[in-house]
């Protein structure tokens, strides 16, 4: 009868049709996929912007086959296949064959949900753990003389996601608000600045932006991540964290903290995720220029893309460099004053990660959950520049032994702070002071369904001082995190810089407060030095130091006052302006050593965003952008960055 | 006086000579390295052919420091100072001041063993968790004008390493056979071929060859692997399978499993480590080629030049591409012939890989001990071609929760291997036979102190089929490892192919064993396969394709013969020449599956080495090889490759 016989797709067989027709003849198939037909609002996947159908795994979805005549089930055969990937198996689980037969196991389960005239609908629920992409979609009729199978037709590929409200699924998450939040809303806020005078940086992730989805999967394509691996939310999370960075494997973001971008964007530039992710999968080149909220961002994105729920937190003081040792050391010369040469541990004034939700079957139970994982290149976690996920729960209580990087995270949040006084003579360093509650001063994140900020360092550790805490710190030891184990006396001088609220070009007033606790006479020789610092709490350079000799009468309190101009940070300034004061100090009766730190966070003019006329679609609106001039000398060169979430993309404007 | 400071090493001070004397004026510092003198016999490390002094930490050594006039303890002051890497810090371990008056701390311990005249000699114990390296020694005077410090001089550069004879010491082995072999011996022998018909590879690992040590220095260096962490055994092997081979990190050894040799050397043609290890150290790029009993046995050399205890094991019926996944798919059509188009798994002959000994203070306790470590490139673990360390003791429980890669080696001794039937209508597989006892059938190493191996397969895992067995299997599912539930009945006809002995040129007989258990006859119709495959179970080609049909008479057993001429696998042989056969067949009666696996290892002719003459210290000797012919035809093109491990550096000798 003329059959021809083709190979397609590694897979099947292809029969070309005949003109037989006592088998079924497929017509029509058709996704579904339009916003106002079933799929996508029962899916959560409306918002897409997409040619394609996408739904979430573990959950029912229907299409619609129209054959050239009424389906009979008791004589007729047919079943609807999916495919991923370049050589398809079924034992892989890259090649689906769905019947609706009632006595057929199909590891995706499918049912005819209604046949009426020449049209079935069949429903078909993609297995809970199955391979998260884009899938090719094809329906084969069983004849006596082979398969009968649909051609490929890209219109009805179809895109399957991590499913936050299947059970089945890892990543299932019990809980309407962080589900709405951490997967389907594309707008968010990341906090940076100081633990008590915190900023907010809006963002726009875009997840569901045209494009956006295939950039993410193009992510995957791009580090060579086996198929099979990805429908496993820890090794897609894991692999993330290597790729959304250029180390190592061109991944999608340079990192820069140089305060020369002057060959792509700076850090601080960027309003949005979608720009980002369009220009790597485009260009399929690193895009220039990212610091750790960029890489957390767009990282989120890329969770919240495919799936997974995600969420931005912020750690103030956040300790970095730490290589699975609990400390950060300062060293001070004899008399108390920092040595730069020999300091080169960094505190980070904060730093930006992200959690994602999952299970961890790969772990004793009661570690899924909130996981930690950072894509930002800091440490290279076993070589690359990646980091987790690792289970929150697992950091709280100190089991730093199961992966991924752990005890990194651990001492991000829980490393001391040890001041050593070098002796010249021979090189030694005694601790002086440890201060162990610097360090991971406070974990924040975005409030579900609310712009307001949400206090979360109780899930990464128990209260300062708690036998809880103590219990952990040594359990995390247990498991190789070195901590210092001298406690110094404490100084009977105590020493105190309050917060200060300082917007760029003020200048202000810099308080060093002391108290003597002693029922003696004190002196204290106080070394103060004032740095413009990166966020990463790397110096750029000193505007002051000064070494005031401050005389304390017994059991009183002083109050030194220093004057900081504008001029004399002004020119020094980096992006990200903050202040950093330290001052040392050594009480001449005792030789015992204080300290204190203070990071001033100089806060930039508020913009003003107005919009005047009506909003109506398809008519123009007028936005207008204001704000006003702190500073005593004209600006030049100013750049304006406006992006319109859906309504408008990113358009620069150049004052000179 | 005339001093002149001048700064060194980013650490101290260097005060020249001044013509004060006043204080201790250093003459000379002997570092005691002649393997006549106290350190290297004490430190078992006078074996290495090195220009420098060679020590274990946790463990004292003496130096001898000659002053202008006698050390008066009460008013003089020196140091030994120690420093290694480019930025020498105290905290961070690698700027190591010692001290010998009794009042003071030093990190590594030091006393003063002797004072004669102007002669001390000083007795350093390096902490037993120090860095491992290349130390630069320098001695200190402290005088009322600063530190007087003597230059570098290179010949007092010092190496570290690792100690397994120190209790403190993470590599700690309570055990001297073993210590002796896995540190100390310098030739070994790695098994290969079949685990009931095994051969023998003799290996000179040569890590104490001159250079060795500095070439597997080089490797962390290249690596740019942070001098802090060289101290961790840990980090240290896992790093180190890493770098042994060449993929991500232009490591030392370019994999080559083609046959084609050209650019390089033929993997059965090393016979030692040194040749490697001096040729990358030297060239500075990667060296060919390599499979996996050259990574190995490359990678226990560097082990044990740096003191980590460590033995290649061989482990037969190696399951490989698992990806966390216990199964080993065998698809057969509706034949029960195998479809090769759809079979990609493959089963490895045998594999090698490391074990090394060390505690595991980054894992519960009861974990540390043999670790197996892999540098042959397989699955990427974690991003990179590399594998483990992963706890024996945790493998053999199936804790496979703790790092690294324990669900991969697991996987390589316990996979299943399931034979699906493919139903040719709708692709859907069906298991038929399930073979749990085929992968991971022995895993042997070599006995320490003798020429003979040892099973170590219950290492591993229980007995087969013991409840224990079932518990780990379970344990290790829970993890994530997923197994084939399905449980098909067993066929009431066995099949048994048995082994055979056979040279290389051989022709010989391939015997089938029918067993009918039933008390009915049965039909079989069988496919034999016969392939050339390569080590690593890789097809190169079939030369025996037999479809037979049997028909056994109840409770009878049949015997099918079957002629291999030796002409019909030699032109089709690739290098370690294995044949794998495979005969499947359906029970026409049943339509049960039946299958049996073969693998013939072709014993290659012996070689026989004789030496004539005396063997005496710098008289020639003369070596006669000799081997016979095999085959009915001449041999062209032969070579002969040389080695004398200490005696006589490789050579080549080729025949036309």
């Amino acid at each position: 009868k003329g059959n021809i016989l083709k190979c397609m797709d590694g897979g099947g067989i292809v029969l070309l049709r005949t003109t037989s027709n006592n088998f079924l003849d497929i017509w029509d198939v058709n996704m579904l996929r339009r916003p106002d037909e079933v799929n996508t609002p029962q899916h959560s996947t409306h918002l897409y912007a997409s040619d394609h159908l996408i739904v979430r795994r573990g959950q029912e979805f229907q299409l619609k086959v129209t054959f050239d005549r009424p389906y009979k089930p008791a004589d007729d055969q047919f079943a609807v296949e999916f495919i991923i990937g370049g050589s398809p198996q079924f034992s892989k689980g890259t090649y689906i064959p769905v019947s609706v037969a009632k006595d057929r196991q199909s590891p995706w389960a499918g049912r005819v949900v209604d046949s009426t005239d020449n049209v079935v609908t069949v429903g078909i629920t993609p297995a809970p753990d199955c391979i998260v992409g884009k899938w090719r979609t094809y329906v084969a009729v069983v004849t006596p003389y082979g398969i009968r199978r649909t051609r490929r037709d890209e219109s009805r590929d179809l895109y399957v996601l991590f499913n936050a409200w299947a059970t089945g699924d890892s990543v299932f998450l019990d809980d309407d608000d962080e589900r709405e939040e951490c997967v389907l809303n594309e707008v968010g806020v990341i906090y940076h600045g100081a633990y008590d005078d915190m900023s907010e940086r809006p963002w726009n992730f875009g997840q569901f932006d045209y494009g956006v989805l295939d950039a993410c999967l193009f992510i995957m394509d791009k580090a060579a991540m086996p198929i099979t691996n990805r429908g496993d939310a820890i090794k897609v999370a894991r692999k993330a964290s290597a790729m959304l960075n250029s180390h190592d494997d061109d991944g999608v973001l340079v990192g820069n903290w140089s305060g020369d971008y002057t060959y792509g964007v700076a850090p601080t530039s960027w309003t949005g995720s979608t720009e980002i992710l369009l220009n790597y999968s485009s260009s399929k080149t690193p895009v220039c220029y990212a610091q750790c909220w960029v890489y957390a961002a767009v990282f989120n994105t890329f969770l919240r893309c495919l799936g997974i729920p995600a969420r931005v937190v912020t750690n103030f003081y956040s300790a970095h460099d730490n290589d699975g040792n609990l400390k950060t050391d300062v060293i001070l010369d004899e008399n108390g004053r920092i040595d730069k040469h020999r300091t080169k541990d960094s505190i980070w004034n904060y730093h930006c990660w992200n959690e994602c939700y999952m299970s961890r079957p790969d772990l004793p139970q009661g570690f899924g959950g909130w996981q930690a994982v950072d894509a930002t290149p800091q440490e290279t976690s076993d070589g690359m520049y990646r980091c987790g996920p690792a289970s929150v729960q697992a950091i709280k209580h100190g089991q730093i032994c199961f992966p991924f990087d752990a005890p990194f995270v651990f001492a991000e949040v829980n490393s001391d702070v040890v001041f050593y006084s070098r002796n010249p003579r021979d090189g030694t360093l005694e601790p002086v002071k440890v201060n162990s509650s610097h360090v991971g001063r406070m974990v924040v994140t975005k409030v579900p369904g609310q712009d307001a900020r949400r206090d979360i360092t109780d899930q990464y550790k128990f209260p300062e001082g708690s036998p809880e805490e103590r219990t952990v710190l040594e359990k995390a030891e247990e498991y190789g995190c070195h901590r210092e184990k001298a406690t110094p006396p404490e100084a009977d001088v105590e020493l105190d810089m309050p917060l200060m609220e300082v917007r760029v070009g003020d200048d202000f007033e810099l308080k060093l407060e002391f108290n003597n606790t002693s029922d003696q006479a004190r002196t204290v020789d106080v070394y103060v030095s004032g740095n413009v610092v990166y966020y990463t709490g790397v110096t750029s350079s000193e505007f002051l130091f000064k070494t005031p000799r401050v005389i304390l009468d017994p059991k009183k309190a002083e109050k030194l006052v220093m004057e900081v101009r504008s001029q004399d940070y002004m020119r020094k300034l980096v992006e990200q302006a903050n202040l950093h004061f330290i001052a040392t100090g050594k009480v001449k009766e005792t030789g015992q050593i204080i300290t204190s730190m203070r990071v001033v966070t100089l806060h930039t003019p508020k913009l003003s965003v107005e919009v005047s006329g009506l909003a109506k679609v398809s008519e123009e609106m007028m936005v207008t952008v204001e704000f006003t001039n702190p500073f005593k000398f004209n600006l030049e060169d100013v750049y304006v960055r406006v992006e319109g979430p859906g309504v408008m993309p990113p358009k620069y404007k150049h004052y000179r």
